[in-house]
């Protein structure tokens, strides 16, 4: 099933599914523990994010390409760090160049595989993981790269965690519609360009690996995002590089769930309060 | 005020003040927009975390003693990173060791001063920052050495965010009792036995400066909790080292805030489900 969240024109919030791009058919029921189509079809007047995230761990370097381009070595172990929860937006909102990056550009889009975890995961084999998985989402790890570079002390979370930093959605797919997670295009397009095109296939470690791997003596709560890496083709490895301006229309899309959609703006010049 | 929030007798959560170690007195109202004690004194059966973190920012090197510890140069800006918001924990909870941690020791605490936002705060200059604090507790940033140094790539989150690694606790205190949060000794204490003792004026970046950086082009949800880093004295940095064990008791005090204290056990053998 492909579920989206979302306001209908009175602005209560709703989960639907068979999204055309105006109206959806409601669902009855929590993402969680089960969800029942109505049929009833209703006006979508805003997509939200398909789930407000528990926690969001991220994978750096997971795809083979993109860990080339950057010059680095493989990893040996998934490179895991965070994103603030409250940097999550919905399709169709403004990803945000804040203003200590407008002088010079650095802000960079990498399309992510999300993966949304349903239930208490906890020493899950790679074999039983994907049982845990609620959904499948496109994601965008937007990064500043300066600040992900110098401004953390070699820490990438401060420069991954600005408002705005996180377009999820529009839709989250259920497993039984994505049998093998390790086999979806994935591309990003900026204004109409294909900058990144790849496969998830070329993943390092596989959504099952990670989700063993992350919930290690560690519970992942349902609603838990993780952000499985990004193929290559980013901004900052590019000659020349290309850094996201406000103006542009970023999408992330992957085969089988859809395409995000993201335009880009600047942060008004910010007046102390 | 001192708050603190517990689980009565018959498992109903309240918010509480004047925790003498057995009662409180019940508070009405809201952590967030304000409460008023009753004065009716209740039996505290469980003392739980005094907020559930939104998300967890926590500071890298942000003592000079401990910069210098670490043998790594002095950070020119705040050194960034998260833990999952699941790792916490309350006072008198167990600190569990990670079954693989436990064959070669590596669990390693570290006292902080955890500072939590009470409104939103974004471009909040360093001047007002503190106004934007609902109140300060006692943490521990519990740490997996080589789960920090070598499985996570040089990112810190997974050896940071193992379950029980965010001991919380048991107080919240208010600003007013806290007139200036750069000048309580903290320390830890394993066994009885003091390994860290400072001062949170030995800080490189103030709390209000923290706050600054990280709130800059970021909301800082009402709930978020800030880790400010640890002085010297780590575990790993003495000569032997010295790392958690099963049976060990560690306690974390600040000066006007209280002692957070918190057993060590091993995690159970695992067995896959």
């Amino acid at each position: 099933m492909q579920i989206i969240r979302f306001r209908t024109a009175d602005n209560q919030m709703c989960l639907g599914t068979g999204y055309d791009g105006t109206t959806a058919s409601v669902l009855e029921g929590d993402i969680f523990s089960g969800v029942k189509d109505t049929g009833r079809r209703v006006d979508v007047a805003k997509t939200e994010v398909p789930v407000t995230p528990a926690a969001i761990f991220c994978i750096g370097l997971n795809y083979r390409g993109h860990a080339e381009e950057t010059g680095m070595d493989l990893p040996r172990y998934p490179v895991v760090f965070m994103k603030n929860p409250g940097a999550v937006i919905p399709h169709n909102s403004d990803i945000v160049i804040p203003v200590s990056c407008l002088e010079k550009p650095e802000v960079d889009y990498e399309a992510e595989l999300g993966v949304v975890i349903g239930r208490p995961a906890k020493h899950v084999s790679e074999a039983e993981a994907l049982d845990y998985v609620l959904g499948y989402t496109c994601a965008n790890d937007v990064s500043a790269r300066r600040w992900q570079k110098h401004a953390g002390g070699g820490q990438w979370v401060r420069g991954k965690s600005f408002d705005t930093f996180c377009p999820l959605g529009p839709v989250l797919v259920t497993p039984d519609e994505i049998p093998d997670p390790q086999n979806l295009a994935i591309e990003s397009v900026l204004n109409g360009q294909t900058m990144q095109t790849s496969n998830t296939r070329d993943m390092i470690f596989s959504v099952a690996a990670l989700i063993a791997f992350l919930s290690q003596s560690t519970t992942l709560a349902p609603g838990t995002l993780i952000l499985t890496g990004t193929p290559e083709g980013v901004g900052f490895a590019r000659k020349p590089p290309v850094y996201l301006m406000p103006g542009d229309q970023l999408q992330t899309r992957i085969q089988g769930i859809g395409t995000l959609a993201n335009p880009v703006a600047a942060e008004a010049a910010v007046s102390r309060k």
